[in-house]
Formats: C-alpha cells, sequence, structure tokens
C-alpha cells in the first residue's frame, strides 16, 4: 500500500511538500517556504537570522508535524527544482530526517549556495543526480528525473519507481517546445511511462482553470527583444528586473543588452545566488559578459560609480521585481542608495505580480516612487513557467495515470483540475482533492 | 481659427467620428459604427438591411446632428483605416454630405466591398492615396497619410496641414518595430513635423491607462507558431478564428498551417470581404493557398465535405472570435452546419475578449457549447493593435503637439492620456477632455 | 446502505435535483431549471412550448440519465421551495416517475400555477404538507419538513429520517432573526435533531466564501424605505422590479408605496403566479391593494391608460429585475409599450445582478436604455435570501451531522463549504465534494 | 474674478485642500492627510513625531507650493468635517498662514484633542461656528455653514457667499434622511440658496460612478442589530471595529451592546480622541455606559483584567478596521496583547474596506491571524457617508449651480460627475475636471 500525505501548498500557493510512503520508506518531495509568510518574519536583503520554530509558526514552512509518525522512515527528501517555494524550507527542515537530499547540479548549486548564505548547515548529505538519471533507492523504489521545462534550469518530473506501479511528481512544470536554453519535455519518456502504467500523478495546477496552453518562454524573448531593441532608450537608464532564478531570462536580456553596446551589471544578492549556481554547473556563462554585485554596501558604491560615468551606459538588472522593500530596485526608487532617477529613464519589469494582497501593495508602493521620478514603467514583458489547463491535459493523455492529485493551491485552484479529470472520464475515487494535512491510501 | 468637434467614440468605444473645420472646410474624421449596438439592429451575417435611421437611433453611428450647422462646409471624410468602427458609417452617413472620400487603397478596397456586399450605394467619390502621399484639398487644407503600425495593413496617421498648424489624427495606431507585414512606422516624419509644429494630436487612449510599451505583432506570431506547432493535433480538427481585418494574423496563420501539411480554407463572409480587398491591393496573396468560402450555404456544403475528407486534413480559419451568434464558429458549435466536433479538437482564438458584456456573454456561451463537444479551447493567442502609455509617451515626445485631445473612448479612458499630459509638463488649457457633441476651438 | 446521487446543480448554480436511495426507496429532492440555459431555449414571456428532450438537450434541466438505475424506485419528489431553479423542472420530468409530489402549501400552489400557465399536465399526485409538519412515506422514510427563512415563503429545510439516521437538505436557506413575514427558522427544532445524530447534510455553499452572516430581509426593507420615501419623487414615475417570487419584498413595497398615496399596479406574468399563490395560501393579500396585470396585450392597454391619467398616480411593480428582454421592464424601456419615460422617473432594482455573463449583458443593455431615456437608476436594494459562511457554520454546529455534503454551484463554490468542514475539524471521508453526476454511500 | 485652486485631492483620494480667492481673501478649504502615504512615515499608534517637511516629501498633505503666490492672502482655514483627510494636515499646514481656523464645535474639539495628543501648537487661532450659523469675514466674503449629514457629527456644507455669487463646497455629504443621530440634511437652504443663485459648486465625487442613492445609516444600524442581537454569541468574545470618527456608529454598537448585558470597553488612542470630542460637544455621552482606555500599555492591562474576568462579559470596541499595524485589533491578533481568542470570538467589522492596496494587504493580514485563531468574522457591515449618483443628482438640482467643480478624486473618478452633470445638461465650459495644483477663474 502507498500512502501520500499533502504536508504544505494544498492549501495556498507555496511551502511545497508532499510525502509518500512506499511499504517502509518515505520519500519527501520538496519542502519549500511560502514567501509571503516568510517575508513577514524576514527583513533585510542583507540578514537573514530565523529559526525553523519562527517559520513554523508563522506558516512559513510546511506544518511537518502532519508526518510526525512517518519521521523516521523519511528516507529522502527530493526538491523538484531550485523555486524557493520547494527548496527553500530545506536549510530549515531537512535536519529533522535521517535522509539524504537528492537533487540536480544546479537545484544543489544554488541549494548549497543557500546554505553558505544563510550560514546554515545541515547533516544530510546532499546526492547530485542527473537529469534523466536514475537513483535506485532501495528494493521498494527507484528514482527517476525525468527532463520537463519550467522557469528556472534543471526542473524535472521525478518519477519514483515501485512495485505497486509509478508515482509522478510533475510540480511545476511548463510543455514548452521552443525553449531559450536546456532541452524540450522528454515527451517520449513521459508515453513510455503512460503505457507501462502510471499509478499516481501529483500535478501543478496553478493555472487549470486558464483555457490556453501556457505561451513558450521564446515569446517571452521576443517581447524583452521588442521592448530592449523598440524603443527610444538613448541617454536614458534602463533597469530590467525579473526572477533571480530565471537563467534563461537572465541569458536573453544579457545578449539584448549586448546589443545596446551597454555594460550589464547584476545588482542583488539572490540574482548573485542564481549566477553562480548556473556558471557552476555551466548552464551558463555571465561572468564574462556581466558584472555581478551581491551586497547592498556595494551595490551602494557601485550605484554611486554608474551615476558618476553615466548610468545610460549600462543595462542594470536588479532584484524588486514584485516591489519587495529589501531589494535593490525598492532602495534604489527610495533614495537609499545615490541613484537618481531622470525623467525618461526604462524600468522593465519582466516578470508578472504574483498576485498576493502583499505583492500588490508593494508594487503599487515601488510604482508610485518611480512614477515620481519620472521613470517609464515598462511591465508584464513575461510568459509564465507553469502549465495551463491544455497542457495538463496533454500530461494526462500521455501519462495516463491511474489516480491524479491536483497540488500547488488551495481547493478552489485544485478543483479546476479535478474537473478537468473528472471531464476527461475519471471517476470520483481516482481523483483526490487533498488540503494540508490529509493523507490518502492507493490500493 | 480651427473648430473641432467630437462627434462619436468620446463617450464610448465604438463608431469614431472627428470633424475639424479649417476657415469653411471641413475635413470629417472618419465615420464608424458602435459594433454592439450595431448588432443588436442587425442580425443575420448573411442578410442586413438597416437604414441610416435604424442606425441613428440606436446609436449605432455617431450623431451627425451635433455638426449640423457644419453640413455644408464637408469636403472630405477620411477613413484612417479599414476597421468598422472607423469606416463601417461611411456607406449609410457619406452621402449626407457633398464630400469626396479619401482613403489607401486598402481601406478603399474595403469600403467598396462593403458597398457592393450590402447593396448600398454613395454618391461621394471615393480618392486613393497612397501611404506617406499628399492630396491638396485646398488652399486652406493639404491632407497628408503618414504610415503608421496597426492591427490591418494601411493604417495611416491623418496630418492636416493647414496655416495654423498641422493636425494630426492618430486613431488608432500601434509603434510596432518588428512588424510581420508592412513597414515600421515613420518616426522619422513625425520627428519633422514636431520640429515645424504640430497644432494638436488627436490620438487613440485606448490603453493610456496600461503601463506598457504594446508587444509587437511578432510577439502573437511566435505565440501562434507555438500553438500551431508546439501542441498534439495529430487526428484533430484546428479551427482558428481571428479579426478578419487582421491580414498580417492570417497570413501567419496560414503559414504555420502550410507547415502541418493542412489545407486551409477561409470560411466566413467578413473574412472574404478582407481578404479579397488584401489581394486587390497586392498585400497578400491569399487565393493561391487558401480557399475562401462566404456564403453560409455554401459553408455548410464545403464543412459537410470537410466531414467526409476527413476534418484532420484542414486547418479551418472561421469568423466569430467574440462568440458572434451570426458567425460561421457559432454555427458550427449549435450544429447548424452539419460539422460534428470530436472531443480532443483545437479551436485556437488569435484575439481577446473585447471586454463588452454582449461579448462576454456571447463568448462565454459559445465556450460552453463547444466544451460541451469535447473541444480543447486555446484562448488570447494575440496582441493588441492599440498603443500603451509608453507609445503614447513616445508619440507626444517626437510630435510635440500644442494640443492634445484624447480619443477613443469615454472620460475614464481618455482621462488616463489627461493624466499622461499633465505629468509630461502640459498645462490644463492645452489639454482637452472631450465627449461626443462637445466643440473647442484652437486659436 | 444509503446513496446519493448529485443529479443536478452540483457543476453549475441552477438545476437543482439531489436523489437519495434508502433501502429500496428513492427520494427525489428538487428538480429545478437552469435559467440562463432555459432561456436559451424559451423566449417570450406570454408564450412557452418547450418540450422536456429540449430542455435535456440544452441542460436546462438536470441529467435525470444519471439516476435511470433508480427510475422506478423513486416514491417522492419534493420541492423544497418554490424558486425555479428547485420546481421549476417537475412539470417537464416528474411525470416520468412513479412518483407523488410533496409540497408546502405555498409550493404547491405556485407549481399548480406554473402547470396552468404553461398548459402542461402530469400524472404525479401533488400532496401538501405543512410547514414543521410530517409525512410517513414508509417503514424506511419518514419526511418532516422544517421552517426556515428563504426569499421566497415556505421554505423548508426537508428531513428524511431513516433508520441510518437523518438526512436534511438544507437547499437553499438563510438564518433570519427578523424575518418581514413568517417565522424565524426553528433552531430548537434543529438542536434536537443534531442531538439525535444527523447522517448528512446537504447544504446550500452559494456564498460559503463570504465572511458574513447574511443580513436580514429587514435590513433591505429599511433600504426600500430609505429610497421609496427619502428621495424626491414627486410628479415623477416609479417603477420598482423584483423577484416577482419574494412575496416578503413585495409586501414592503406595497407597504410603503401606500404611504406615497399612489395606486399600485403589478405589471407581468410571473409576478401574477406568485401574488395568485400567495393569495391562495393566506400568506399575503395583495388583491385588496394592487391591481394584477398578467399579459402582455393587457399591460400595453394599462399602461396607456396610465400614461393618460397620469403615471406620477403610480407606483408600478414590473418583472425584469435582470433585464430580460421578454419582461415588462424591458418592453417598457425598448418602447414596445406606450410609455413613456420622462427625465428623472425613479427605477428601482430592488435585486442584485445575478453574476452571469447573460444576465450582465443584458441588465446593461437595459440600463443603457434607461439612461437614454433619462430614467434615474436606484440599483441593489437588496440583501440576499442564501446563507453566508458564519450561518452555515451555525448551522453545523446546530446538527452536528456525520457528513457534509455541499450544493447549490461548481467545485469552486462547494469547495469553500469543504474548507470550512475541515476548519471546523471535520475529516476529509466525511466531506464530500461533488458535481453532477456522482454517486456517494453512506456506512 | 474668483479663482479657485484645487490643492490637494484632485488627483487621488485623500489630503483634501481647496483654496478659493476672492478679491484679495484667500479662504482654504479642508487641510488633509493622505491617510496611507500619512501611515508609510508614521508607524506606531502611541508615538508619532513627523513634521511637515517629511509629510510634503511624501504627498501626505497638500502641496501647498501650488498656492504659494496666494500665502499672504489666506484669511481663513474651514476644515468642513473632522475626518483626517480633511482636518490632520491641519496642525502641520495651517501655522503657515496668517489665518483663522473656522470649524462646527465637534470639528474644533477634535482639531484640539490632535493638537494635544501630538503636542503640536499652531499659532492659529481656533473660531468655532455652529451648524446652520453665519460668520461675516470680511466684505468680501460671509461664511454659512449648513447642516448635512455624513459619517461623522456636525459635518457641514460650506456656503462663501460673495458679491460674484455663492461658493458652495460640499466635501464630503450624504443625503439621510433617516440618520440614526443628527439632523436631516437642511435641504430647505440648498433649495433657497439655488434660487438666488449658486456660482459653482464643489462636490464630492466618490461615488459618481454609482447608480444608486447611498443607503441610510438607519441601514448600517439594522444590520448591526441583526448580527449583534441575531447571532449565537453566548460564552464568546465580541470585538466591534469601526471609523472612530463614526459616533453615530459607536452609538448603535453601545446602544446593542448594551442589550447583551454585557459591559462595554472601547481601546484605542483614536477612539478616545473621537469619544472625547462627542462628549465635550454634547453629541454623546458614552462615559456613562462605556469605558475608555486610550494608551497601548494600558490596553495591555485591561485586556489581561479582561481575560481574567471572561471575555464572554464584555463587548470590545476597538481600532484596527483597516487591519492597521499600530491597531488595537492588529494587536491582539498578533498576540502582542495578553488576549486570548478562542475558536468561535465574534469579529464585527462595522466598515468596508477602503480599497487602496495597503488596506487589502493589511486587511488579508490581520483576517488570516485571525482565522488562523478560529475567530468568526462578520464583515461589511457598513453602509457609506458619501454620496451616489442618484444624491449628486438631487443635490444639483436643488442648488442648481452655474459651475461644477468635482472634488475628492482622482479624474477617473471626478470624470464620473462631469458626466452626470453634461447628462442634465451642462455645458463643458462649466464643467471642471481640475488635478491637483490646476488653478481656475470664474467670469
Amino acid at each position: 500500500m502507498i500512502e501520500i500525505t499533502a504536508v504544505g501548498g494544498y492549501s495556498e500557493v507555496g511551502r511545497n511538500m508532499t510525502a509518500v510512503k512506499i511499504g517502509n520508506d518515505v520519500v519527501v518531495l520538496d519542502i519549500g517556504l511560502h514567501m509571503e509568510n516568510y517575508v513577514h518574519v524576514s527583513n533585510d536583503e542583507d540578514i537573514v537570522k530565523i529559526s525553523a520554530e519562527d517559520l513554523l509558526a508563522s506558516d512559513s514552512v510546511p506544518r511537518i508535524e502532519t508526518i510526525s509518525d512517518w519521521a523516521d522512515k523519511v528516507r529522502l527528501i527530493i526538491p523538484s527544482h531550485a523555486h524557493l517555494d520547494h527548496v527553500g524550507g530545506i536549510p530549515y527542515l531537512a535536519g529533522r530526517y535521517n535522509a539524504d537530499i537528492l537533487a540536480t547540479p544546479f537545484t544543489s548549486a544554488v541549494l548549497k549556495n543557500i546554505l553558505t548564505e544563510e550560514k546554515l548547515r545541515i547533516r544530510n548529505h546532499i546526492r547530485t543526480l542527473n537529469v534523466n538519471a536514475v537513483y535506485q533507492q532501495s528494493d521498494e523504489v527507484k528514482v527517476e528525473f525525468i527532463n520537463i521545462t519550467h522557469s528556472t534550469p534543471q526542473s524535472i518530473i521525478v518519477a519514483l519507481h515501485t512495485k505497486q506501479g509509478t508515482i509522478l511528481y510533475a510540480n511545476d512544470f511548463k510543455f514548452d517546445l521552443y525553449p531559450t536554453i536546456g532541452k524540450k519535455p522528454d515527451f517520449e519518456k513521459l508515453r513510455q511511462l503512460g503505457q507501462k502504467g502510471v499509478l499516481a500523478l501529483i500535478m501543478d495546477s496553478t493555472y487549470a482553470g486558464l483555457r490556453q496552453k501556457m505561451p513558450s518562454e521564446s515569446v517571452a524573448r521576443q517581447m524583452l527583444k521588442d521592448v530592449l531593441l523598440g524603443t527610444d532608450n538613448r541617454n536614458k537608464a534602463i533597469i530590467v528586473t525579473t526572477f533571480a532564478s530565471h537563467i534563461a531570462r537572465l541569458k536573453s536580456i544579457v545578449e539584448f543588452g549586448s546589443k545596446l553596446n551597454r555594460k550589464i551589471v547584476f545588482l542583488g544578492r539572490s540574482l548573485a545566488k542564481y549566477a553562480s549556481a548556473a556558471e557552476k554547473t555551466g548552464i551558463a556563462s555571465f561572468s564574462k559578459d556581466v558584472e555581478i554585485v551581491k551586497y547592498s554596501s556595494k551595490i551602494k558604491r557601485r550605484l554611486k560609480k554608474i551615476m558618476k560615468e553615466g548610468k545610460e551606459k549600462y543595462v542594470l538588472v536588479v532584484t524588486g521585481h514584485q516591489g519587495e522593500p529589501a531589494s535593490t530596485l525598492y532602495k534604489m526608487a527610495n533614495n537609499q542608495f545615490d541613484f537618481k532617477f531622470t525623467a525618461g529613464d526604462h524600468i522593465i519589469f519582466s516578470c508578472r505580480v504574483i498576485p498576493t494582497s502583499t505583492n500588490i501593495a508593494n508594487r503599487e508602493n515601488i510604482e508610485k516612487l518611480l512614477n515620481r521620478q519620472g521613470a517609464r514603467l515598462f511591465r508584464d514583458i513575461h510568459t509564465s513557467g507553469h502549465s495551463a489547463r491544455e497542457d495538463h491535459r496533454e500530461m494526462i493523455e500521455l501519462v495516463k495515470p491511474k489516480h491524479i492529485i491536483p497540488a500547488h493551491g488551495p481547493l478552489e485552484m485544485t478543483s479546476k483540475m479535478a474537473e478537468l479529470a473528472y471531464e476527461m472520464g475519471y471517476k470520483r475515487e481516482n481523483v483526490h482533492l487533498m488540503k494540508n494535512g490529509q493523507r490518502i491510501s492507493l490500493e
């Protein structure tokens, strides 16, 4: 019998964690942060010193007490990709389990960078497994990493092959046939698994209600080209902000920035963290084209120099796409750095506002500050890394799972995935709408 | 003294019409339909027999009585482009003026097609003026057509050169540096006019509140490629619906459709109308790649044949992107044709829902019908043809008008343009928020 | 074993129907219409001739094929109240079952009025059971009608007492402690049932996400007083539109209308239908204060006379609160009657827009017509008849059901009720999120 | 010639200030705070020490530099009522003018309380003028205070009687015919002024787009009764939060609270401030029924005692209706006080969320904290103090102003009032859409 506990991310978007019990082995998939709650307990981008207890009390990490009866059986912790809502709880909670961590090279590198950065230590061994490779955990469980596209490199679908069948964890993913870095999704592998028989599919439901195929990253790249090369930005600053983890996007920014004959500088701690991980794992080599400045004190000095040399000679890539008060962009806008905006400076938000009320308020606030100083805003230069309903449909058709477990959101989101499953002929007993803390048995 | 009357399109989106009086000459810019009101008085796609009086009573055309004192001075009627909300009232109202019509070859061709189609006649002479050409109307007025990008070919900014200065009518336009057909906007010409002195700029304010540059048509093209070539559509019908007037989009559809080795058929009256105008004016030559079927009776027969031959051998391009009950797609969805949907058929909406309550209701209804038959919907494969706030800013900087007259919407939209103008340093007396029926004098 | 099938109203708002199988007896609770789909197949307020097949094909009634295996076991059909989305399918579908209909006097009277009106016949016997009375159906099932408040009189919670426990059907209800007609909810009875043990509660989830207690009808009454007696309506027409079934609201309108010393006339078929049912069952005696005009032809004549006598002498209560094109108000607005609006006439919408896209479009259209004629609109003079989250919580605490089955909406609505149940400590196996056509077994 | 400068509140909701120049006299109407910006520069409810410069730099008060050329002509500063967005800037900016302050007794008392509280001093003399009284400022200007209803006591319409005609400042107001304290609006006076001739009406446009009459305070009172007396709150805490300035609402809360036989305590600085002003001016005598606790330290102690005695014996009225982090409710929710919530405690929000992104985020956050502790939320027990479109229409009909100046919001709001004026036959030259810093001359 296989049991699955929805530990986190089933009652909210964020702090993802799912535990799968196969015989006497428990595999934990993701231990993520709830970014909004986490930001309420942390404050400055430079200094973070938070305990696991703080995080648990503020619902910033999954409520692991719901698997306390399984605690001594956890053998493996697998972060599916390098986003903080999937990997960010590991530094705080992994140590509670006597279990290795298994991740792709990029995800491992990001995790190690976080640990170094936050001066945290964990006793768990971090094992690296390549995309499309296999790891034999025990007689009961074999783990396979299946290549998939998402908004950060080396994102994978985790396959847990068991005697009772395969469990697929596809949280998060996108079907991008025109990715700008990395390979296309491994459709052939998914089809083969479907033919052999998939017991359960745990799947990202963020946009299960959106009647679309999620547009390719190549669309965002074309938007970026349009806005960087197709507007009148002579003699103006160009400041771009995007997800630090989105290496593909950063590469496009660097490429178009170079065409403008401007010097490119990354300013911000999280940009440095992800860029370095990309560098270490051979995914990108920013260091030859880009100067990377990590800490606030150095950023302050660098911006002073930029102002002296002429800000129109630069493309500045900064943290702060959601208007976070601790970010580089916020501090620039709020005059905490010696940067002066001039009417007509370009601010490119290569992201969308992640629609939480805190982000909306922060973005409104930063935009107000920027507008007051005459900046021009270019918003929504972006396509999402999440699949939409028509991608979900293709996934279900490919892998033909017996059971579907919608994940990555509260019931109002996951119920959209359930409706898709019912529409495709699934029966009530094979579709499992879960909430944090709930557990089901299969077979 | 120059006087300007906001005849239509200043209290709503639609039925655009602006009258400019220069000495004793009045030039009318656009006479458009209000599509939603128009649809309430018309019914079937095949049969239309409506009088000017019906249209006036239902607010489907501009209330021309507000310039009745100018009626005998109207010398010229200039539709700025071929969209019905700019050109569609001409067949009904132009005859009330002893004035020529001046339009680009494509717009002229569309206008003539409408007249033939609707079995209407007008006494006005239709003169054709090429993009970037000049027409001397009188001592007082010289007309120039300035090349601009929009979502239908040969869209122009109309320049009225007068002794008091130039009046620019930029309603509608987009600054697209990567257009997929036609030339880029003529920035150099706009800059020159700005240097000579522009008296007034009448400008499309639809998205004046949107803090963006409107993405290029090349972005929509990439989205279309993604959805046509990047989804699993083997053995399924592919049905695409888009704006009939959007020749660039249609060309992209045809191109990607050809790569799928499917036969491409256009089904619907308005598609035929615009495709033929594009053909006549050398903009596109659909007839070699595409079969075009115009009338409902023939569409019915053709679809029957398609069902027999195998719908998976076709890409069908149809009218009905807003769910209009008289459209081809609606009749297919509602089983008025002998077309049978199969689970998994692809319906691609290469448009967005124009957000009127009628369209929203129609689209919801057609989508419900399509879903019930198992079709897969791909929505919002689109970028708009309208400029957004950052494009407006560039336009104002380029042409440096003395006066700004925001157009193409009610006060809640046009006031966003006024705010931009104030933000750029304009004074209250140079920004003219107008409502239908209001008149201002300049100098 | 008790089995429950969610026949209708679990995938949409409308066409409610739930079937409960107790041993060999099936009790059907409600057979309602889906109003929006129904309106698509019907057209004129005066003439309706639709078959059950039309209604089934258009999803206007529940898909009863999902209980075709139970068809010969249906013993009783119980409409919980007189709204069409609960009772309106009975004239078309009840005849398929060899079963009596059991309803309160008012609901029975409405049902009979519909049958007469539509010239329909059903073979089923209509039995009348008073509120708070008990009916012994068989050894297996005893039916009890529990008094509850809602927006139409004699609404009940149906209790099915079985050997396995009691099943409560509370769909729709409101906890109104200050009702303007009828009694308060029978809290004591509910508490007693809770103490004895309720097996399952099937409950209206429309507003399960709304963190409120739904305001009392006495609040709407105060709003109505404010707008009828507290605005300057001298010499102006006063036209009020509300739900025809909302007898309490109608009584308030009549009462305040009388204070204005105006003659009150009800104009419209559905108003007549419900008013007559209220009269027959002694709930209201409109006929002494109000003139009721039913059919279009007579309404036309009456309005002509009203115009002659002076419309400022009347309060006209009309159908058309959702802007329905077949309603009296629409025909008045659209000049199909000989009624002339004058600037400043009062139109009071004592309702809210039921938020379907069709209603929104219809309301926008009728409001546009009314505005064009200078009428003053007073919208949203209303409180809902549905319970909200804090009412649901009280209900659950009162009756302490073992199982909860959220009803009256798609999963995105019912999942809000599930969340409430989980919040209150319910376990996953006792909360049943269902979709149309699904069946569960209890015990 | 009369000149009017829109100093603040014409580009945003908040920081209201209008300056009227009559000959050599300038009268300033309101000097308010922009609450959201103000909160960004202040922090704790107990400690505030902000300079005028801070407030100006952060756009928390009107940009008075736009009337710097009039500075030495300002004779009178008149706050129209006691809300902080109208009166809150006076402590910081009034001193810049050699001018008296003229206000009703209640508004004066509030102003004095603020000065004491914030330990601020101003050199201006505060004159008190009763509602419906007249003050002769000079030969040029006579000031009259006209009684009107709003959501705080002794709100007035300011009439400036000049040789060129009367200027009415009706910002904010409501037409409430069933007020729960104070008198009805003085319609007769308004009608008389209209007959004599009103030159200009400056009017609150907040809800000019809302097609309604704003419901009376008596409606909110009924809602409050319903929720306080009509829910099961035995053995539970009852905590109510509302606008501190809303004395009528507070009186209703106290009245219904008393019926519950609970002790009533007001907890929070701003509640104390307004309650004391009401007491001093004889509007309410809370002190006999209510215990008022002002400062955080005392609140902490009082809550501890309440917990000991049994919180179910109290109705606690607290600050924090918008979730403000410095408020009593927030500190209770966030466990900064020794108050413990128990599942089922009642929290009544007798307000609506003022829809700024900061408020929305704060409310979501406080509600999340409260939900986590099991509290029951009762939201939106409220009617607004602002007039809606149908009230505006009555106002315009009553006073028949020559000029209309929509106030209290950005162009997208004020343009709705302009549309109403145009609909009522006003010409473009008599309707003045203004933005902060703009100035117009009348006649």
